[in-house]
């Protein structure tokens, strides 16, 4: 019976595409031949660096991966937008705020797009931008120390998938709401969709020195499912361009009901015009709640601000500010040629694929070569804003990077291949298959002005049988190819962590001289803060308790605390003390209701402890960090909520009652050594 | 200031223990000359499978993570101990029990030791068993679907470093206390541990068809710390034995206090002769606290269970159960070679390596050759016990395992090697660089009786300047050898998730063969669970509402829900109806403070969702499942608390109000495709 039901929804959707919608890749036979020397390319050997990093989104994991190329290996999974026990990011105090959002505390959320900050239409390697999709936020991770230090949430839009595509010089970061809901939010009716239900189009503005985000304007669209986007470059500096689907604005079964019409559209913006309606005062203030969420790089503490207003332009008040153009059939990517000129809108559901022409769109508007307007935007002239059509490249095609020859390179979902064809002149040179049904690419800087077409990576979306089983849940997979030559070369397989979506690419030397190898505790200025032994302290207020706490290879100090009550509120600030590389040191303690401290050298990190019961509790360095690691312990001692016992703390078997009493001891403890 | 004072502090550990202690490897020059096949060797072409499969603990991650060998590929983390935001693990209804224990919800912890399931001494492929050190537990992995089944908390144990060592049948998985701590817990002064503070040795039995573990026996030990354990095999089946460290009963400034005695002690604990105590009734019941969480495996769902009982056998009642043998300096690892005969027992801070016979400690034991005893326990004469001594092996050795040809593997932690020697006759075959202090090592099976000695894996626990540099934060590194020649040969270096300590590796034909693909529906006996869309409805129970939905490509359903109201508890019970490889659905509705589902095709998943603001909301699938995936959307409208809006749900544009016209609609639908 189900199965009938679900044959009967596919086939309808079959009817109307033309071609198999399903995913159709499954059971190809998996032999490829392999050249000789793909082993000797991929192989990076101890001791020697990969040329590339790759920054991929972590998709339902919410985090971003960082592997190298061309060894396909995981250097590093950063959290960004979920909760990381690894690390205690998340649980920490410092870091809980950063998972402040107008719902509350969202401990998770569904990252796609990476961006990495850019001068010149070139890659810089200072920051990295990521998107939530599910609770619109877009994150930024500082390159320098690999860390998430900035989340923004973007109000008044559903699922952020059209996010975070930035410009050029890194000005703004373009979003666009996947869903259309009530704005503002309100309780209608769902099938009122056509009357109540609205997109925006958000510009975020990055501070040049800082990289730090703020919400500039957003721009109030029809109620479309605005899908990806890509700023212009070079000849279309000042432009941006995204696809929707659904402009049938359907609300129950897009697989069928957004799928009617034989184009959807791609919106342009000219956000150099927007600027100038924003500073001429042409928006409308309108109140609404987000979370602006800062990590204070100096004390490493996250602080969260509520935000209450934002600008709204509209585009029947702000003119030549926002056009449409017609692309086939359910486009998903939006994608810029190196030079500018060329926008590549892929129709997923369309049998070739439509390039624009940026000069043509140009020339178009200034002609209002336009076939009406939506909503009071102009709606150019398919044809008029065409380059030319590819023909036939392939089943499902959804993302397009390109090298520095002229290439662009596509990813077909349903037939499961990368096609490879010349920009200019519309010729397919090239298709080899990947194993099953790729979603994004990625070409280091296939995306600027600068592309490095050296490396291609493909995303697939379906692994099935490429590796080893582990259950019914597999890692995803990426194949990385060589594009150096005329014909594309399959090099390896390696799996992914999460789900991948896009990716960006960027030559090691232009990240590696600015990592940073450890914090600068003399900079370290955070409150609680200990900076040496001999200021380790426990300072009760109330019902809570401040341990000052310091680790150093091989204790914790004090490693030996009573007069904890129960129904405290343990608060363990503890100081890495360390000013080398690699020598973090971990803390926990037994029965914590939240993760570890993994603290970095030079860094003051807080764990939240609520001991329920009395007893002698054991807490713990938890990264191995020297050879007495194991000895690297303590003991915690907790009374009874009347309890009188005082607070003492102490090293090497003696406690103390006071501050004095402790100072004394490490000055004695200093004497005897000299 | 602060610096002096540690210059001391280390200078007094250096003096006692003869030889740096602190990490001195960081600077070696890691260029190392790889011979030409190298690349060929770790290399399997896209298609290809790796030959072993490789299980790592994640350490502080708290999960596990599962590596292909020789590729250093990372097939899977497979969460156990932590919250797992990708694919919801420990943020699901069905999963949230796993984290129950005696403190409350533990969403953290620290796993070291992996297990995996023996008969005879061999590897059978069918479940995995790891620790939580800090809240103490063991888990189960079963490896037919890579998920963990079950997690057994210890009571009365603070740190279960020592864990969860399994025999050569899967009779017991034999634990120790890393802390010890006063048992029952009372508050008591810290300075008291000599008279107060106890540790035990538990012994978890294993049923053995289903796996599931139950807490058999602890028995009562002197208050030291119980570091590391291996159990006898073929001629020493039947017996433990544990290494122990702060036999000097330290309770503060262990790197020094803990590290003054010349020997400490392998505890050697004859389980067999436990039993007949335990089935005589020599144990003393103790009321206690724990949590026994279960998954169970047709609906998906785990249930806690407290335990609140627990049986000790102490050695003063229990001759011939117990016995204490000197090891050198501050033991860690306690190995136990393929023919059960040899023992090595490493101390950590002693220059050389004491190998013990199990044959002349059995002598020794039946000749009475002691040299006095410890709370009643016999300690055995050491030279009596002793194989031999392997001189001056290099510095700091922590863990041995062995190959199938007579020969063991010592990882040195201080002086940055493993080293090949000749169990037999205590001859050193061969050293090799590791970059940079290696904990643990593995070879496949290389603590069983069936060694496959064809490759060895050194985890370091320095990283540096291995991999391009990630910020202070670095992935732990291994490193891959060759060690079917005479010499060993380095291969490849590969970072590696969290901070693995332990690995085990297994052929990977003996898990294969058994690794599901998809759930069955029709065995899927969740009480939730919607086995097709005509079955989806949403049913109101006060403030509570359920909501039935199925997922499969590319819509859920229903997809527009109405009538929920602000304050409800809203439960999204996601059927995946698919019944194919690697098709999972995820879910996410904006807002919601947890993580999303991942389910698994056949599985159903619970998210709760509380709406706290009126409006309508959207959801979607998070898994990129076909070409339509960006369609596989809806909305949810949530009114105010009062309001007077029915629930109403459905698919397709209509709504309805009861499962009567739901059922109406999918036969008109199913009609209307004849």
């Amino acid at each position: 019976m189900r199965t009938r039901k679900v044959n009967m929804i596919i086939s309808l959707v079959t009817i109307m595409g033309g071609m198999a919608l399903v995913v159709a890749c499954g059971q190809r036979n998996a032999t490829t031949v392999i050249e000789g020397d793909a082993a000797e390319q991929v192989y990076i050997a101890p001791g020697e660096y990969d040329e590339f990093y790759a920054f991929l989104s972590g998709g339902f994991s919410g985090q971003i991966t960082v592997y190298g190329l061309p060894s396909g290996r995981l250097l590093r999974e950063v959290p960004v937008f979920s909760q990381y026990p690894e690390n205690g990011y998340g649980y920490s105090e410092e870091s809980k705020p950063m998972f402040n959002t107008s719902y509350g505390f969202v401990p998770w959320d569904d990252s796609h797009h990476i961006e990495l900050s850019q001068q010149n239409g070139e890659f810089d390697g200072r920051w990295l931008f990521v998107n939530g999709n599910n609770t619109p936020r877009i994150a930024r991770v500082d390159l320098s120390t690999f860390e998430t230090v900035e989340i923004l949430e973007i109000p008044d839009v559903a699922g952020l998938h059209c996010a975070p595509f930035i410009t050029e010089n890194s000005e703004y970061l373009v979003s666009g709401t996947r869903f259309s809901i009530p704005i503002p939010q309100k309780d209608v009716p769902i099938d009122t969709y056509k009357e109540n239900f609205k997109g925006l189009i958000n510009y975020v503005s990055l501070d040049q020195d800082h990289g730090t985000m703020e919400l500039a304007f957003q721009i109030e669209m029809p109620g479309f499912n605005y899908d990806l986007a890509r700023n212009g470059k070079a000849v279309s500096h000042g432009w941006s361009f995204l696809t929707t689907y659904n402009s049938e604005q359907a609300h129950s079964l897009l697989e069928v009901n957004a799928s009617q019409k034989d184009k959807d559209l791609m919106a342009i913006i000219n956000w150099k015009k927007a600027e100038e309606y924003v500073a001429a005062g042409k928006f409308t203030e309108r109140p609404t709640s987000y979370y602006h969420n800062l990590m204070d790089e100096s004390t490493g503490i996250a602080h969260s601000q509520e935000m209450k207003m934002t600008r709204i332009l509209k585009p029947e008040d702000c003119p030549e500010m926002v056009y449409f153009i017609p692309v086939p059939k359910s486009p998903h990517g939006c994608d810029v040629d190196p030079s500018g000129e060329y926008i590549v809108g892929n129709g997923k559901l369309s049998a070739d694929m439509s390039v624009y022409s940026f000069s043509k769109i140009m020339k178009a508007i200034e002609e209002k070569n336009f076939d009406g307007e939506i909503e009071g935007i102009p709606v150019i002239n398919y044809d008029a804003g065409l380059h030319g059509i590819l023909q036939k490249p392939g089943l499902g095609p959804l993302h397009t990077e390109f090298d520095e020859r002229g290439n662009a390179y596509t990813t077909f979902f349903i037939s499961s291949e990368v096609v490879k064809w010349n920009v200019d002149n519309l010729e397919i040179l090239d298709r080899e298959a990947t194993f099953y049904s790729p979603g994004h690419l990625v070409i280091p800087g296939g995306e600027t002005r600068k592309p490095e077409g050296k490396y291609l990576v493909a995303m697939n979306k379906i692994t099935k049988d490429r590796y080893l089983p582990t259950g019914p849940e597999l890692a995803h997979s990426a194949q990385l190819f060589d594009i150096s030559g005329d014909k594309m070369k399959l090099l390896l397989d390696f799996p992914t962590k999460g789900e991948p979506h896009y990716a960006q690419a960027i030559r090691a030397d232009k990240v590696k001289p600015n990592s940073k190898k450890f914090y600068n505790i003399e900079e370290n200025a955070h409150p609680y803060a200990t900076l040496g032994e001999s200021k380790t302290k426990v300072v009760r207020e109330g019902d809570e308790v401040h341990v000052y706490m310091t680790a150093m290879r091989s204790h914790l100090a004090p490693d030996n605390i009573e007069g904890f009550k129960v129904g405290d509120k343990v608060f363990f600030h503890v100081t890495n003390l360390e000013q080398d590389w690699d020598v973090p040191h971990g803390f926990a303690i037994q029965g914590a209701t939240n993760a570890e401290l993994l603290v970095m050298p030079g860094q003051t990190k807080t764990l939240l402890w609520e001991p329920k019961k009395v007893g002698v509790y054991a807490f713990y360095c938890t990264d191995f960090c020297s050879a007495l690691h194991q000895e690297m312990s303590g003991y915690a001692r907790v009374s009874a909520k009347g309890a009188d016992v005082p607070l003492k703390w102490g090293l090497n078997e003696t406690l103390r009652e006071n501050q004095e009493q402790a100072e004394k001891f490490y000055e004695q403890l200093e004497n005897k050594s000299k």
